[in-house]
Parts: structure tokens; C-alpha cells; sequence
């Protein structure tokens, strides 16, 4: 049984990804929970180059960590000609008082001549210097040997020179960086068993996916004997990300064997890995990012199963489709509604509502699906809407508002401006509510007024609010009367929901799907 | 150099992603994309599940493939106790009169008894009867064993079995499915060599992303005398996707050695690879989904650069923190302006429209089209708007109509239908021309009136009509203002095209797409 230290750089090499941004809460925030789910080393910022990050690191200096994670401060190797105890990188990192610093060096000879401009021994005595310095001050020294792969590749001689010179001045770890993300598994297995000659202190992988193969590459070291993976949560990073520290560990948790990751106990069922997907949302919501529904393990696809083949068989036998049972992954099967589903879908969708006990119901849900969906509805991105239906369908569905009259202006002003406004009139109880608003276009005037209309009754919907619309005209070859599919995605702080509508007319599909994303979101609120 | 072909299952597997939904339309302009891009297989659907892909066969038997892809239709092994010739499946394949046909079988005993209820024997019965019977109607035969290595490793004597019979029985080739997603690297590689004993046929591979090692996978495989990949285009698919063959093929011509791709010569530099962003891009825009920024090799940020000491490196050396020059993808570095060459659809327009040696032009076009995808606009799908640019840019669009302003009105009559009703007021050469119509939505109603306005001065706009028409919500993590994008494809006697506008209001946006729609076919007209 062999542990694998877990190291997040998430607030670092995660934070450069496009997009992201963290505040100083952000951070703090994620850092307390990787601490609570047992990483073994978090790596807080770059303080020289980020003085928000100097701020975090004085923050959790005042209030640390509360369990086991070490709290890590990255930097470079000391500048040309400077005295370790003189470079503003070195005194950015004391300042930042951590217990472990982790140091990024040039491993390759075209990297230390043409980009640092420094002779291949002024590197050496730079790497040297600055893990030195670091011991001397008594921290714990990580080593990230940069373009370690191609720096091996293009110079066998000289990159084993640069991590002796890293362990020799009493680094405790040698990380092996696939900085540009173009290397192979098989080079990676390669490198590393010939780099574990060269230094007798433990080796550690770091990988970008440039060529999709991040994971791949993390475990092909490890299966060649590193014992610490640095990665991020949800695959953050520059260009295509670093690796994805959310499939590493699970891999390593319950697929490969004799490996021990966050406490676990190594069993392919031993833990470490049950609150992945708690962990995934997390951080996508306090990055402000809408999670990726097909995200390996944690993703809210990863265990969703839509072809009628595939369902059938999932309804007998749970594994038969799966390769590992999803709440070992904090995550949930689903089964998707669709034009190639069977009964099977239909039926599990109505288990989880508690209705497929009345078979009758169920033969009218079924024709029912199938007739809307010959008239374009599709209801696998929208199955809050599916779930309406059904409810209307058993007659357990209650309306909160009624429609009057909707009206939608769209005028040009002369300076070519548009100006969209649209006014609802509905029967909320005993009121009527007459709304109107100005919007971006019709369905964004129509969902102003009718929030504006809704607000007093049901104050809950503040909460709610639409992230992505989506048009398609179907039937597009019929001569006449073409129609077009609304798909609307709304989100509130728990979870997203999709909604559709159907209609010649777009505005009333949008109105539909509208309605539906509405109507969901005060049906869960009663409940 | 080992030739390796490459299979796609973006109209059959990846149609079970969620959220895909591909109209017939879409399906065809896809196939014809593929086999242009010099893709060796193509699965146009599932004809016994799915009725709609019997009309694509159809259609493209009518119409066939122009270049050397071969088609295939989908199916699985004939139901027990039915007699191949007169089993429903093998009709409906029959009737797809496609030169090639995939069986998908049971390798697993698992599957066999417990999800199809039969015996060992029939199993094998079923998968040599059906195979039998394509061969003796002349088709080739691809056999995907399901559940492949999952089987074999539950049961490595049967597994073999099953595939024995179907290369006895005519199959071309044994592909073997990891269904699942479940396994690892070093257990495909491992099964791959031991099944290369037990048949002479060439092997395939078809993997599943659910552990993140997609395409590792496949590349294991291919590295263990694999010669066939089977994928989807970006990864589409259900669960968490099926093997990209965008990576697959990227790191078989650019990264291994020896292996020769979609007629590329298998040098590292010799092609297969250049117009794989391209593709991504267009399959992206057909579905109707956003592309992902951080995709590998093709995403918009794949080659984007942003931390500090990065970027002062790219400059320096533009290979250092790059794996792959970003043009052999046909994509391009952020940061730096790639050349032209990496932008094959705006030199090969240019060619076309005789603008591409004014060196000076070809610079502005670069930077607004830089400048405009930045904004949202995405012209693959949408080639007749960016021909318009480049006009506008040179200086040689004239255009037909002047808009003074645009008015609609949304009302919803007591009964319920909504009315839509569109005025347009145009300056058409000397004449002011002020016209009204109804439609089935804003831009059905502009639409109408814009042509009434039109249509005296302009008769042949009468051959023209809006097939099609998607829009989508854009930057919608952005706190404020998100715009939208909205892709109208337009057709006339001889040919379709697809124009795009891009806006904050939808309705300015779609106003955008139609002008350029009307303009195209008006220019098209004068030529």
C-alpha cells in the first residue's frame, strides 16, 4: 500500500486558466475546504508576482489550516547575480510564512541560456542557492523541475544535474513538471524511472493537458514511482488546464491498486473519494464557472444514460453500464428522457416522483412523450419540464399564476438602438398583476415582467436566474408552418434546471419555456 | 509507418450526449464534412432505434459521398430465436444500402445471460449468424465487441470466443469497445496483444472518457497493434463522451511516431492534422453548442497565453511553452498573431474573391476577424457573412438597401395566439420603400416585411427562404451583458448559406444575420 501525497496549486497555476479570477474570500474559502477533505499540500499563491496573494497568505497565517494540509508558498529560483537572502522573490516567500515553499526551476539547457539568460552552471548554483536558503530558514523545500521532460529528452546530461543539485541542497521532493503538456505516457514512465536513479529523494508529477492526456500522465508516473501528483480541481488552468486532481484521485481511489489518497484506507472502496463531487461544485460556484455536465466521475452526466439500449440494461443490472458505482463519487445516476428512449427512462424518472405505480398514468406519460416529441420537444436538457408534464399528467400539478395577455414592443431608435419592452398581465390568487419591463430582447423583457408580476407573492424567485437560451427551428424542410424549440437553463444557489417549449411562434416557445422554469422553481420551493 | 483509419460515431454515439440533438439536415452536412476532411469511416446512424436515420441513409444514398469515406450503418446481433434474414434489425440495415455495416455484440457472459437472456452458445450463434449473413449481402462487416475488456477480464475464455466467431465469419475488423469507460491503459494494452493472438483481422479500439483516459486508451491500444480508432468529434457522446478524435488524430500525426492519419503522410509534419479547429468549430456550430475555450489542440485558449512568465517566454521562443506549432491544428496562438497559413478559410476565401496578395488587407481582415470571434461571431458555419467582411474590408461591398427603422409588435389575442407583426422602413436606391407583415416570431415577421419591401426592386429574392435558424446566449458566465449570437441558413435553388449577427438584443442580432442573407443572394445575383 503505497500513499500518494495530493498536492492542489488550484489558487496558482489554476488561478492563470482564462477566466478565472479569485478573491482574496475565494481563496481562503477553497483552501479551508481542501484542508477539511484531506489534501496533503495546497499551494496558495505566488507572492513576488500576485500581491493579493501576499494578503492571503498573511490571512492564513492569522487563522491557519485547521487540519493536516500544508500550506505552500511558490516562487522561482533566485535571480542572476543576487544573493539568495537579498532577491525580492526569496523575501516576497519568507514574508509569506508558510511552512513548506515550493520552488520552480529551469531543468531544460535551452531554458536556462535563452530565457533566463544564464550560463547552464550559474542555473545549477541558482537552484542550489534557493533550496538552501529555504532549508536554512527552516521550511520544507518543494522542487518543480520546469520542462522536465523535454529538458530531459533534449539533454540527458545536464537535467539530472539540476534535481541533484535540488535534493543535494535538501529539497524534500523532486516534482517532475510536463510544462507545455505535449508529453507521452510512455515517455513519462521512461523519464521518470530513469530521473529515480538520479535522486534518492521521492519524485513528483505535474502535468498540463495540451494533448488531452494530463491524467493519463500523472498515473503513468506514479505507476513508475512518484508518490506526490500536483494537479487542480476541475482541470483549472492556462491554455487546457492542468491536470484534473478530481479524476486523478479517483483513479487512484477506486480503479488502481494499492494506492492510498486522502486518508483513505487504499481499498478500492476505502474512501478518500466520497466527496469528489461536493468538492467539484464547490469550487465551480465559487469560481463564478458553470460546471461541465460531462466531467469524468462528478460531472452530472458522467452516470446520466439516454440510449434506449443502455437504459434497458442499466434497469437490470446497476454495473453492467457503470464502471463504478456513482455515490462512491458523492455523485447520482440519472436517466435521461429522450426521442431514443424506451419505457425504461420513462419509468425510472416516474420512481423518483413516486408515480409509477399507476400503470394507466404511465401509458398515457408514454404516448404522451412520444406524441410531443415528434412535435420537437426534447426533453433531456430540459427535464424540470418533463417533470411538470408528468405532474400534469397525474393531476397533481397546481398552477401559481395565470396569463392574461402578454404584449412585446421592439422599436429601432434613430442612433440604431433597439429597445425591447415587453408588459405581462397575469391572475396571481386573488390579484391581478400588470408588469412591464424593458429588456435585451423579448424572452429577457418577458422574464423582467414577469418577475416584476411575480415578486410580491413569491420573493424566492430573486434567487433564480436564467444562464442560457437556446433556438432551434425544427421541421425546417416543411413547407409551411415550420416550429422552433425554446431550451431555456435557469440556475438558483442549489442546483440548474432546463426547460423547453414548442411553438410556431418563438416568443410563445420562449413564453412556454418561461413559464415551465418558473413554475419549477416554486413547485421545489414548497416541497 | 503504420496506417491507422479513423472511424467516426459523432451521428450515432455522440448523438447520445446529452443535449445533442442533430436534424437530418445537420447529419448530412456533417457526413459530407467528414469525408471531405479524408475521414475512412463514417457512422451515419442506428435505423432499427432511430427512424430518422433511416431518411439520412437515404438521402445519402441519393446523393452519395463524394471523397473515399466509406459509410456504415449501425445495428446489434440478430434477437435470439429469430432467423437473421427475417430479424427486423438486419432489414432496416439492409434497407440503409450502405457498403458497410457495424454489429455490435455481447462479449461479456455477464451480458449475454443476465441483459440479453441467453445462453453462451446462442450468444455466439447470434454474432456469427448476423455477421454471416451482411457478408453474403455483400457488405463489409465491422464488428464492435460491447463490454470488450470488462468481458475478457471476467471471462478469458469466452471472451475470445465471441470474437473468433466473428472474424470466422467474415467481419473485417474486431473492434473492442471499453463500453464503460471503465478501464485503464495498461490493462487495454495488455488485452489488445492477447486478442491480436486469438484473430488475424485487424483490431480496433472505441473508448469512453469516463475516467478521463479516453484517448490514452485509444493510444494504448493503437501502440499495442490497434490499427482502427473509433471516436466523435469533440468528444461528443454520452456519460462523459467518447474518445475526441480531434486528440486521437492530433497526437497520432503530430506526437508519435510512425503513424499516418486522413491521408497525411505520418511524418510529423506531413499533414492530417491542419484543419482539425476547423472541424471542431463547424461540428460545434451544427449542434448548436458552445465550443469549449479549453478544449486540447482546437480550444480557443489551447494555445492562449497568460501567466507573466510565460508569455515574456513565448515571445522569446514561440516553441518553448508550446508542444505543437498551433498552426499544424489549423488554430493559432493568442498573444502573438499567428500567420495566415493557420487560417485556412480566410486565405482560401481570399484566394477565391482575388483579395489574398494585397498583403496590407490581409492584415486588417486578420485582426477583425480576431476582434469580432472575440465578441462572439464564429463564421464557419457562416461563410457568407464573413465573404461580406472581407468585401466590406476591401472596400468593394456596395449595398442594395439602407435600413431608416424596424418596428415589432408581440400581442397575444384573447384565445391566446400570438401575433406578431413587423414594419420595415428601407432607402432602395432613390425610393423610400415602408411595408408590414405578420410572422411566426420577430424575425419570421422582419423577415416578410423586409422582402415586401425588397421584392419590387429586387424579384429574384423570391427563390430564396430561411431554412434554418439557431441562437445562442454567449459570455452567459458574465455578470452583465451577455450577448447573443444568432446563425440564420438561407437557400435558394442552387445552393444554402449561413449568415451571422451578433448583439446584446437578439432581435438586433437576428436583423443582422437576415440582412447579410438578403445581401449575399443579391450579390450572387449581380455575378
Amino acid at each position: 500500500m503505497k500513499t500518494i501525497q495530493i498536492y492542489d496549486t488550484t489558487l496558482r497555476d489554476g488561478a492563470q486558466g482564462e477566466g478565472v479570477s479569485f478573491s482574496l474570500e475565494d481563496k481562503v474559502l477553497i483552501a479551508r475546504k481542501l484542508d477539511k477533505l484531506g489534501f496533503d499540500f495546497i499551494e496558495g499563491g505566488y507572492p513576488l508576482s500576485n500581491p493579493k496573494d501576499a494578503e492571503f497568505f498573511q490571512r492564513l497565517h492569522e487563522k491557519p489550516l485547521e487540519n493536516n494540509a500544508k500550506l505552500c508558498a511558490f516562487g522561482m529560483t533566485r535571480r542572476k547575480g543576487v544573493v539568495a537572502k537579498d532577491d525580492p522573490g526569496m523575501i516576497a516567500l519568507i514574508k509569506a510564512e508558510t511552512p513548506v515553499v515550493t520552488i520552480v526551476g529551469k531543468t531544460s539547457d535551452f531554458h536556462a541560456k535563452e530565457v533566463l539568460g544564464v550560463s547552464l552552471e550559474e542555473n545549477l548554483a541558482m537552484i542550489r542557492d534557493t533550496v538552501e536558503f529555504f532549508v536554512s530558514e527552516g521550511k520544507e523545500v518543494i522542487y518543480d523541475a520546469e520542462h522536465f521532460f523535454d529538458g530531459w529528452k533534449a539533454n540527458a546530461d545536464y537535467a539530472p544535474q539540476t534535481i541533484k543539485a535540488a535534493a543535494e541542497a535538501g529539497a524534500s521532493i523532486i516534482v517532475m513538471c510536463d510544462t507545455n503538456g505535449g508529453s507521452l505516457p510512455e515517455e513519462i514512465a521512461q523519464i521518470t524511472k530513469e530521473a529515480s536513479s538520479a535522486v534518492d529523494i521521492p519524485l513528483g508529477i505535474h502535468t498540463h493537458n495540451d494533448s488531452e492526456l494530463a491524467v493519463a500522465n500523472s498515473l503513468s508516473a506514479i505507476d513508475a514511482g512518484a508518490t506526490h501528483v500536483q494537479g487542480t480541481i476541475n482541470g483549472l488552468g492556462e491554455r487546457c488546464g492542468n491536470a484534473d486532481l478530481i479524476s486523478v484521485v479517483a483513479n487512484l481511489a477506486l480503479k488502481k491498486q494499492g494506492y492510498q489518497v486522502l486518508g483513505g484506507d487504499g481499498s478500492n472502496s476505502g474512501g478518500g473519494a466520497e466527496r469528489l463531487t461536493e468538492l467539484s461544485r464547490y469550487v465551480y460556484e465559487i469560481a463564478n464557472m458553470l460546471p461541465r455536465n460531462g466531467q469524468p466521475f462528478v460531472g452530472q452526466s458522467a452516470f446520466a444514460h439516454k440510449g434506449g439500449m443502455h437504459v434497458h440494461a442499466v434497469a437490470k443490472a446497476a454495473h453492467s453500464y457503470e464502471h463504478i458505482d456513482p455515490t462512491e463519487v458523492g455523485n447520482e445516476r440519472r436517466i435521461l428522457v429522450s426521442e431514443l428512449s424506451g419505457r425504461s427512462n420513462i419509468l425510472a424518472l416516474a420512481t423518483k416522483l413516486e408515480l409509477d405505480k399507476d400503470k394507466d398514468l404511465m401509458g398515457r406519460v408514454l404516448k404522451e412523450v412520444v406524441e410531443l416529441e415528434n412535435q420537437g420537444y426534447q426533453f433531456e436538457a430540459a427535464e424540470a419540464s418533463f417533470e411538470i408534464l408528468l405532474k400534469k399528467l397525474a393531476g397533481t400539478f397546481q398552477p401559481h399564476f395565470e396569463l392574461i395577455k402578454y404584449h412585446i414592443d421592439v422599436d429601432r431608435l434613430p442612433d440604431g438602438t433597439p429597445i425591447t419592452e415587453a408588459t405581462v398581465k397575469l391572475q396571481v390568487g386573488e390579484e391581478v398583476r400588470h408588469e412591464v419591463a424593458e429588456g435585451d430582447g423579448p424572452v429577457n423583457a418577458l422574464d423582467g415582467a414577469l418577475r416584476k408580476a411575480l415578486a410580491g407573492h413569491f420573493p424566492e424567485l430573486a434567487k433564480m436566474h436564467l444562464v442560457d437560451y437556446k433556438v432551434r427551428v425544427i421541421n425546417s424542410e416543411a413547407a409551411t408552418a415550420a416550429s422552433v424549440r425554446v431550451v431555456i437553463e435557469s440556475r438558483d444557489e442549489i442546483e440548474s434546471w432546463g426547460t423547453v417549449g414548442v411553438h410556431e411562434n418563438v416568443i410563445e416557445a420562449s413564453w412556454m419555456a418561461l413559464v415551465d422554469s418558473l413554475e419549477y422553481k416554486l413547485c421545489r420551493s414548497e416541497s
